[in-house]
């Protein structure tokens, strides 16, 4: 950490920093500039000292210079995370992952139906909603354990792993029974109790990007469950909220190589919701496979204009089955391959 | 709702969607423009048909005409809420509501002293963390259940209700047991069952708005706990999160205004976290109180540069003396007062 | 145009307003529902309208139904803009344009030297900059015209059109004799009276998209292009101010299928300015093409590290060739194709 | 500026950082950590060159420890401006200043009206818009000269300086003919070659922040101003682009604590754009001297429904003069004064 004192901070005020320092059990060393005095702090440099020495009198600005988590970074574990899920799909890989399936969870044919469809589409994973959060208390809010049941159903049909969200400690046996990977929700991504828990539960975690978390904020929210013990942690860009009012969320495609650089976990995109419009989907899938993701994770519905949730941004099983046409050869052009049976479905 | 159709919609465009909304058991009310059909849907418009009507071929836009919420409306209740936290301290009336105190409690002296320190400037509530939300696993939690008891018992010594935040509904008991309003962080505004349990556990609840929460999901959010049947909610604006990084959060000082004259709930202004810089606080909270807020919560710390957390932005006890002094003309310039007592330590 | 009243307004108050409308020459249409009256109005719907009717008595919401721009729109002109720049090359079409070289022009040799290196990598557009919009008044602002006579011998030499960027309306004539592309940037998206003067000018434009340009303001800056008489107008993506700090600027992948949906110019990528990063340049290239931009914006340095600016998101030589290998296959993916002679340095 | 490597950077990578300092003429001084290595570059530290570091192979980050501006700093000038504006009006002393009148100029007897109203409600400066920025090509874009003739004509008739804003470079001369302070609006804060211009010119500049335009970039603009031997601007907070749609603007009450500790000149507050919404105006401007600003910018229209720019959020007479009732006892709080007869006015 460096601690740069104002012009007018006097012999006294860089002695306080020095001894602040030094009562940490941490060593100090002063750099006397023409304008400025800079003091490095040669110790471990938490995040709360930055605070603590904003506040001392005199003090200009302080720069953290290393990163502040450490499981899930690169330089901790240089090669990329290869995460089983189950069944015999793994997330990381040179396959990429495609998670399908219907933002809610509306009765057992809904989701075998969908279940078939994105599987003869391509999909390997089947997503579905069975706690959903929703901005009004008036909404449909998923049919709870019913629909786990339904969903698990469904996986077991086609063969696929299912993930679901997890919206509270107080389902997690629930969920955990019946899930293959755990969601946390973009809503959740710094509901620390829950990182907690789902760090113990052990099950493979997919962890959305907060609204407006920041790339370092969303990495320490995935070392919460790392330093649990669990280290297969999937993260998932969904776009984040910006000035732009033309679509309900901006996908973020630079956080995807990003991510890739600085962490050793997969990272997949969602462009339903980085979009929240249908037609947007498809171009914006392709652009995700093309900076790199490891896989994509999209909303689809038999008939989205009667979509109990999120119809705007759900695509038809036709246009599922066309946005992974379109994919096949992106994915082939940067050394990535579609889910097994898919390149058949992509030609 | 009103639906928009795109200039190019035949009449079997316009049919499918009437046949709809009809479908619904609501009415549709066609009207032909020159360039543009729509079709207004009369009846009840939740957020989600406005979803459904989206994906609907040949629709351009849909416009909700009426506010998702109900019971936290001033159309429902055009008087102002006034809130009973115990200790005879009201919220929302003609005095100020004065919450202040560290944001970590660190050990029982340290709250009782903070709490003598800030009743004598003119506190009225007491306010202390004792499960704390850290960005990073690595920093301090807070002591948890010890500090509760602590802290009821530094409120029962000055005099003073005490607020506390609950970041689980794990731990909704035991905060409950020692607290007189549960506070709802900025990061769990929508975390809707800890919401809903809130709205049963009947408290006095303090919400305060996401980082990125828009005024309208903020409401909605105060409506889930409202819809339990408890109408004691306090609002709490934080600032937000934009593009600006000379602060830690810029303070929304617009929003005070406009939710209190969409709402009848009190709102309350916290300059600590609004701005993340001490030297902020006090311009802000006067601020804060010119623009119609019905209280600050504050940040104070006997010795900032040893918090264990959010030191950055805590006012020693002698700041926080003259924050309050210099809140206390405002207060009379819009016709509010300062707690008892306070007004002696104002001059 | 639609505006809805509040519940509380009356029979003068519906009056009021229709009567308003029709002072203006425009139709009213009146719409009882059970809460709310809704007020149609039948004409044209400029923008000012709406403040006008959000300022009179119980008026709750005004709601644009027309788009505010029409010259640009895919509604005027189905069929996709293809804009001939000169020396045989054309942007919009199945072969994409990719502009590249220096920041600024730093002397003769320079860049011809660039011209060189990217066009044998497969460039066919010389970016470089004479007047540059500094953010310090202190740092380097170009060579101005000489720089401008430079950039027109190594485009000539190299058989490439040349764009660099006008700052003011005073240079117009000089930019004008020297440029094939006039670029407006990022900062000038909004300084109406220089897209008047381009407007009229009559030279291609190539249009940024302001740090904080929502899609239907930068597509009104474009209308003020075309107004003048100047069809020639080529949008570009080049990152949004978000609260992200990782990255200089959020590159808005969205942005390109939306605005090849909502109007019929060409856009373009620049993903130099779109991260800020040169790490990331490469990937978010990759990503732009993928999501169907007609072309790439790049800056090529020799020797990054003695730039006068931008340094930090300028390829080398090296790198430039390696993105447009790995360009290559995403454009066949899609359907484009690099610029001729571009395959052969691509494999 | 501070240099930090990564933790694989060997002698040979930071023997190249030194090299490259000292090519530069600074000094390089070098300090080993347990992870990482530092180095502190003794001397000026451009911006430009964080950039050129950044690009160097196993750096990590680029640290400036010192502003970017001088003469615009409290540094460089302790003392608060005062900057006489004619009339005998001085912005930035106890007594606030405040602009009001119309958005735009619609004739002669409409600014003349306008002038006598707001001086009688207590405004001390006339404004009024003669080139109107106007996100749409087909909206009213102002009258140009003859509306800055009945500025002047209303200015003098009611002894008040008239401020209006300056779009381009082409219209200079004939703005600083008729106006005491210059205008630069929120669209053209980085328009580098105007903040030149006005700087030569020599009259107070009035220079609002842009829609995203940070603190330091702001002061940088300012800087442009000043370096050009102008030292009379006046800063302008109008409020920022965030994700809130609830609001035109979200009025950034921060900054203008935050300006008056970094700089010495005078910041005024602009509820009107700051909020875009009439209602909200008054309490905005309240909240803007409580936090400190050295006046207020207000649009005011006798009719606000008939206003050809901007209605929504313009004050009508009577509202204006309340709204200074209002701020009369908050500026008297802060200790400060209304312009001379104000007072009279606000009882």
């Amino acid at each position: 950490m460096i601690i740069v004192l104002s012009p007018d901070a006097g012999p006294a005020d860089i002695a306080r920093v020095v001894a602040r320092i030094e009562e940490m059990g941490s060593r100090a060393h002063v750099s006397q500039g023409s304008e400025r005095t800079i003091v490095g702090l040669i110790g471990p440099d938490a995040p709360e000292l930055q605070d603590m020495f904003e506040t001392m009198p005199h003090v200009e600005s302080v720069h953290r210079v290393t990163k502040p988590y450490r499981l899930v970074s690169r330089e901790f574990q240089p090669a990329s995370s290869v995460i089983d899920v189950g069944s015999g799909v793994r997330v990381g890989g040179e396959q990429l992952a495609v998670m399908a399936g219907p933002c809610s969870i509306e009765d057992e044919a809904h989701i075998i139906d969908t279940a078939r469809a994105v599987k003869a589409a391509g999909a390997n994973i089947l997503r579905g909603g069975a706690f959903k959060p929703r901005t009004s208390p008036y909404a449909f809010r998923g049919l709870g354990e019913d629909a786990l049941r339904f969903l698990a159903t469904a996986g077991h049909e086609t063969g696929m792993p299912v993930v679901t969200e997890l919206m509270s400690v107080r389902d997690i046996d629930t969920v955990c029974r019946h899930a293959d990977i755990i969601q946390v929700g973009a809503r959740n991504m710094q509901n620390f109790i829950l990182l907690d828990e789902v760090g113990k539960a052990g099950k493979p975690v997919l962890l959305k990007r907060a609204m407006s978390g920041q790339i370092e904020e969303w990495l320490l929210a995935a070392e919460y469950v790392v330093a649990q013990g669990n280290p297969n942690v999937i993260l998932c860009e969904r776009g984040i909220r910006t000035f732009e009012t033309a679509y309900r969320n901006t996908f973020d495609v630079n956080a995807i190589p990003l991510v890739k650089e600085l962490s050793h976990l997969p990272v997949i995109g969602d462009p339903s919701h980085g979009t929240g419009k249908w037609g947007l989907v498809k171009p914006v899938a392709m652009a995700a496979v093309a900076a790199g993701a490891d896989g994509l994770m999209i909303e689809v519905h038999p008939s989205p204009d009667h979509a109990l949730s999120d119809g705007a941004q759900s695509l038809t099983y036709a246009s599922f089955a066309e946005m992974m046409r379109s994919v096949s050869p992106i994915a082939a052009a940067v050394g990535r391959t579609l889910p097994t049976g898919a390149s058949v479905a992509a030609r």
